[in-house]
Parts: C-alpha cells; sequence; structure tokens
C-alpha cells in the first residue's frame, strides 16, 4: 500500500509550549508564591509535591484567598486549585484550546506519564498560533 | 440632498458595557479589595476617590503585591495601578479593542466628563461581540 495522505496536520502541545517553568511546592509560604507571581513571568504556578509530581495550581486568584478570607491561610496548600485540568505534549493544540475555554481558564500544565511538569501552555501561545486579533 | 448612506457602522462602548460596576475607595483596607474580587463578578475594581472619581484599579494582581511584598501595605492606595486606560460611552468599539491589546489588559473603566465610573468594558464583552472563538 502507498503512504497515507494527510490531509490535516494539526499541531502538539510540545511545539508551543513553554518549558521555562516556574512551580512552588505545597509547603511553601504563600508569600513565596505571591513574590513568584510577582515576577511577572507567568500568572499560574504549578504546585509540586516532594516527588515532583503536579498536584495543584495557584494563581494571583488564589492569592487573593489568603487577603480575603478570615481563615488562616498560609501555605501554598491552603489555597491552591487542586483539580487541575491539565494537557499531555502530543495532544492536538485544538483540543488543549477546548480546554481552556471550557473550564475558563487561561493555561495549562504539560505533563508527562508521571505526572511531572515538563511545560506550560497559555492562552497567548494559542493565540499565536492562531493569529487571532481583534477586528471589528 | 438624500439621506447620507452609511457603510459601516461601528458599535459604540455604551452598546456593550456593563453598567453593574463594583468599586471600591482608596482609604479601604486591601482585604475589603480581595473580598470583592473574590465574590468573582470581576477581576477589575476601579479605584475612586471622595469625590466619587476614578484615581486607580485594582486587580488580582495588585491584592498579591500585599502577600509578596516585605513593605507594609494596608489600604487600596497602597497597591492601586494608578495610571489606569480608560474609555468612554461615545468611543468606537474597536478603538477601546486596540487599548486592551496595545496595553496587555482585559478590561476599561467607562468614564464620563466628570471622570465618573459608569461603566466597565472588558475583552469578554468585546469577544462576544466580534464572534470571537478558539479555532485551529
Ligand atoms: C476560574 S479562573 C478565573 C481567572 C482567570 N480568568 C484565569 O483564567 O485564570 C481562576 C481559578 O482558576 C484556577 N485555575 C487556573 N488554571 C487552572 C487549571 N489549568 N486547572 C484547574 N484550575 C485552574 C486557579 O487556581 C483559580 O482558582
Amino acid at each position: 500500500t502507498g503512504p497515507m495522505r494527510e490531509t490535516k496536520v494539526v499541531p502538539r502541545v510540545r511545539e508551543i509550549m513553554d518549558t521555562r517553568v516556574v512551580a512552588v511546592t505545597e509547603d511553601e509560604p504563600i508569600s513565596t508564591a505571591a513574590a513568584k507571581l510577582l515576577k511577572g513571568e507567568t500568572n499560574h504556578l504549578p504546585v509540586l509535591n516532594g516527588d515532583g509530581q503536579l498536584v495543584g495550581i495557584v494563581t494571583t486568584y488564589d492569592v487573593t484567598k489568603a487577603v480575603g478570607s478570615t481563615r488562616d491561610l498560609t501555605v501554598v496548600r491552603d489555597i491552591m486549585t487542586r483539580r487541575v485540568v491539565r494537557t499531555t505534549p502530543e495532544e492536538a493544540v485544538d483540543i488543549a484550546a477546548q480546554k481552556l475555554e471550557r473550564h475558563n481558564i487561561s493555561a495549562l500544565p504539560v505533563v508527562d506519564p508521571a505526572n511531572r511538569v515538563i511545560g506550560m501552555l497559555s492562552a497567548i501561545d494559542l493565540g499565536k498560533l492562531l493569529g487571532g486579533r481583534w477586528q471589528a
């Protein structure tokens, strides 16, 4: 049989993800997460356990909880989102884009089979790929 | 002379802005701003002075400063952004969209001639108008 002809090549997450990952561990003080967010390189910090595996995610929204709440919130574990929507390097970018839209979020950690974070995929990365522009 | 034919009608900010504005005053404690942001209706709080005029804007990013900084930050004035990019009800939406894009922000306060906030215009409002969707 001859070679199959590919009618459409959908790029994979691996091709556009950002591999410079800034992360925190679940036991770090919230102020450490805040300082990392204020460096301005990202608004999404993946949270790792002692084995380096993804257990949560933290944004400026979650840090705001530490200020707006009357509860005693001190470490990252107290404020992180535990059900992390994630992607893999092999996932097609349109599937990843759907995840962002459906969950109303703007970035996904990219994990390997051992649940280690090997990159981040943001709406901005996707926007660049899709050449999206505001037009009236 | 006959009536002029309009070749293109660009919508105005007034037609798509959100008039349910949640604001803070510059003297309120940062925790009050945090609590308002966590209600989840907006990530952008316009900051008003004693005369009800726009003097700043606060997001979860600014509240994060209160946690990540070693300085003593207590009231909204200490963390707000003072140079507020703004729009007016009569501005064309494509001009407002350009402001968002150019300044890399996601919402603009809409002010009247007395510098009072009469609405908010967000990227989401614009996205709805433009029918923008992620498509690969
Ligand atoms: C619902 S979003 C709204 C704020 C903003 N629109 C955004 O996209 O980040 C804020 C919440 O989403 C959570 N979040 C962000 N990325 C996430 C992801 N990949 N999986 C699960 N939750 C996530 C954050 O922890 C935060 O509590």
